[in-house]
């Protein structure tokens, strides 16, 4: 296990620290972060989820301990500790229900656990909202007070800020825009819940690749995505062809686009926020790409012609700034904010 | 002009009053209401938008200072007025933008108008968001604190509660839930604002009225409403004939509960309320009839299926209580939510 040293020397004026550990299928982001939001220490463990919660939360509370160690810091610097893991959830018990991609944590008392294991009061959270907080904090969103945050990628989640809170809702579903519905006809692609016309199921990567097949079978069109096998069809492949000057991939981003701003103005209308921010592994490359740039550009015109005329120059819409750190830093702000009451 | 009586008796301890005016395009509902959320004097005036503003603000005041006098009260009994109009409006200006039914109010600025009239501080809000806190405070809302109102009628608007506080939007279009997209088809139908494919557009009065006409074109249905001109077609005429048995008329109502739910589905993903409270004209009946209980069962269905299952025993739906007094006893609950700090 590798600890690395702090990102930035520590001023004083910036204590106490919070922790924010972030739980995935895979791996655990594990980061110190200062009382403005600036992440001063980082490491990421394996999860080793057949384990179980226990286990795990031992390895973080090692790990934190080895972190402080190096930084030279005792261990009350830091105040609380925030956890963000895969819903479903229930907030209020700290318990954790059945997330797909961690069986052997279902019905884990996952709060009182890593409270047990770090010694630390613990605030817990889903992650697609620790990572909206994160935006929020010190990210693509750290100048409003009203923001959400879509992210895209397998599935299409998210997180909402009213008034510089997070809208966490009254059973711990708010901002679970992958779930809103898009399109009410009766055959309406379902998607991973078995929900019909729903974002994700248009905009998640399985919703993308299932456009673009069906766009293959159905238009004569010429396309370098024919070639492939449905294995080998996937969003990134579909952005490379489109990068490539592939028609029929360009038309996929395009409409992932234009049915991601069909949602966005649904939670627009809804909650009236100053600024969208997109995040996600699927967002066909993202800043600074041509093609995400591209996507962005749409995305946001096809909102504009979506909502309200006095919205229009109002709404801002930018990539999430954070990446895979938005997390970890969403859930030591949420640990901060609860530390502050 | 008459002046009701009080509606109770008051009670000191309810006090101080809080003045609740309602405008709409035909009539300007005025209450007093009591620091419970009671209303202890109401009265309704011609809107005679076609003078203005002022004069309207100066008529309500005359009105309000009636009231008192009849109570008996001094008019510092009143802490502070809350003024509830149609939209678009500015909220941080208390300026009227440019509502359709208010053509002679068109860029008022109507809360200093209304505190000149009355010398009263005034709170200002979109006229669906009052109904909202209404309904909220003192109606079907009373026993939570997170809730979502939708009214349908010509149009579909509504308002939201997060933990007890109107969620007013960066841009004061929060809970402008008529605007929702619930069919992402190019061809969706408009609604008034040409926006295609919303909830209002096919939940609102117009779009009942329109998918009535096309069902009775489409389909070879025997029907008692195709005996009825264009003219007449309403949804009132629809809900009779679903009363009176008509199949095709009925599946109208149905499907009418069916949109409505998936419109519900997007709301309840994204704020997660404890309660959703269906109001406005066109609830076919509402309350106590049989075919509005059917109507709010089919949305209750219809919505179940479209949410997370581990939502579905929670998320109550019900009949809004106050029906058009909800609007004026929410600006006054606006008021004392402003009054209160």
């Amino acid at each position: 296990m590798t600890v690395t040293p702090a990102l930035l020397p520590i001023d004083k004026a910036t204590l106490p620290l919070f922790a924010g550990i972030d739980v995935g299928g895979t791996n655990i982001k594990i980061g110190l972060v200062d009382d403005t939001g600036q992440p001063v220490a980082f490491n990421k463990i394996s999860t080793q989820q057949e384990d179980g919660a226990e286990k795990a939360a031992e390895r973080v509370a090692e790990t934190l301990g080895d972190m402080l160690a190096k930084l030279g810091l005792e261990p009350n610097t830091v105040a609380r500790a925030g956890l963000a893991t895969p819903g479903p959830m229930n907030l209020a018990t700290g318990q954790l229900l059945k997330p797909g991609n961690l069986p052997g944590w279902h019905f884990a008392m996952v709060r009182d656990l890593f409270s047990k294991a770090t010694g630390l009061p613990v605030t817990f959270a889903n992650d697609a909202n620790a990572a909206a907080f994160g935006e929020f904090w010190s990210g693509a969103g750290a100048e409003v007070q009203n923001m959400v945050l879509v992210t895209l990628g397998t599935g299409v989640g998210g997180g909402i800020i009213i008034d510089g809170r997070l809208l966490v809702g009254a059973h711990g579903a708010g901002g679970e825009v992958g779930h809103i519905v898009i399109d009410c006809r009766d055959d309406a692609p379902p998607n991973s819940l078995k929900l019909r016309g729903t974002l994700e199921g248009y905009c998640g990567a399985y919703g993308v690749e299932a456009r673009a097949r069906a766009a293959l079978e159905t238009t004569g069109a010429k396309s370098s995505l024919s070639e492939l096998d449905d294995e080998s069809l996937t969003p990134l492949a579909i952005a490379k062809a489109a990068e490539a000057g592939d028609h029929l991939a360009m038309s996929i981003v395009m409409e992932t686009a234009k049915l991601l701003a069909i949602g966005l103005a649904s939670i627009i209308h809804t909650v009236d926020p100053e600024s969208v921010v997109i995040g996600g592994a699927m967002t066909f490359g993202g800043e600074g790409h041509p093609l995400g740039e591209r996507f962005l550009d749409e995305v946001r015109r096809q909102t504009s012609v979506r909502i309200f005329e006095s919205l229009r120059s109002e709404v801002h819409m930018d990539f999430a700034r954070l990446g895979g750190d938005a997390g970890f830093i969403g859930a030591a702000g949420l640990a901060r904010e609860e530390h502050r009451g």
